[in-house]
């Protein structure tokens, strides 16, 4: 997606630790206009495939499940973080390891909004490691959904997570995949 | 917002200590198109007032605070509930409590992206206590921003939040106001 490219190539930082900082648009203050752009572009490259509802993880793949959710009109859930007191009886949950944090966490869905069959697109603001994509996809297994593939607007293509998820079979559709980055600039995979 | 009124009574159930749990369709699963509807609505109901921004809190604001960027055609900027680690500076930030987690948690926003002068706009989903709202505006004043008011989502009316910040001067719209409820049932007020 050349407009997302441009946009990192102009907005986007680059920090310490293959960190890629996109705040001004993506996942701290949101550029809403292109967010729904996103959203359209993910609808249109999974309009093969029938999608009854988006999973994304809170915080920041909200936003941009909210807008494929609304160009595919299904509903989207995220899955949460920690257990909050809103939830009872016993949740579809797992551990996922964050790098940037260097922490465990569990993400949460609450049984009744994950069902048995249900086609279930994947999205994420980020893929790097895939630890929290496959935690996702733990998510629908126990659920006994359907993972149809992942739409994820940024992947880093030097870390390993999309590579190893493709080749279980997952489709990965990224609309910018870095294969490179540092000082002197960031360098896009060819698609 | 009627549409609203009754998606609540028909989908939303009433857990002990006052808690209206609606994940169905608004903080956990989403139903996108009435979520942007109720976006189209803040829209509306603020049309009179220039609004250059958005500021919402994570998590459960970001998806309504996104369709009434989109609806406005301005940023979205969600406010972090901790310090991550791609946060550098000295961000504007403070301390909330959480009367439903029972903890007092810090909410950021980074000062690039909150600016003197500028015309902001809360979302929330929920109000109660007020604690959350006061924390935004407490981050829009250490920035010098101007809050124009508060678009929330469902105000429990039996709690006092909604009432002192209205004597405090902020203009707050709620689309649903809860005058109480119980295991009977909920009563709006009427508005």
């Amino acid at each position: 997606m050349k407009a997302l490219k441009d946009k990192i190539r102009t907005e986007g930082k680059i920090l310490p630790g293959s960190v890629l900082k996109v705040s001004s648009f993506l996942n701290h203050q949101m550029d809403s206009d292109f967010i729904m752009k996103i959203g359209e572009e993910f609808a249109r490259r999974f309009q093969d495939v029938p999608v009854d509802k988006i999973l994304t993880i809170e915080s920041s793949g909200i936003a941009v499940a909210l807008a494929v959710g609304t160009a595919l009109h299904v509903p989207v859930l995220f899955a949460k973080k920690h257990l909050t007191s809103n939830i009872f009886g016993e949740p579809y949950q797992t551990v996922v390891h964050s790098y940037t944090h260097n922490s465990d966490y569990t993400v949460v869905v609450e049984r009744e909004y994950l069902n048995q069959g249900e086609q279930v697109l994947l999205i994420d603001d980020f893929l790097a490691n895939g630890k929290a994509l496959e935690g996702l996809l733990e998510l629908i297994s126990q659920a006994g959904a359907v993972a149809v593939g992942a739409g994820i607007v940024i992947e880093k293509g030097f870390q390993e997570g999309g590579e190893r998820l493709r080749q279980a079979g997952l489709r990965v559709e990224s609309l910018a995949i870095i294969e490179d980055m540092d000082e002197s600039g960031i360098r896009f995979r060819e698609s």
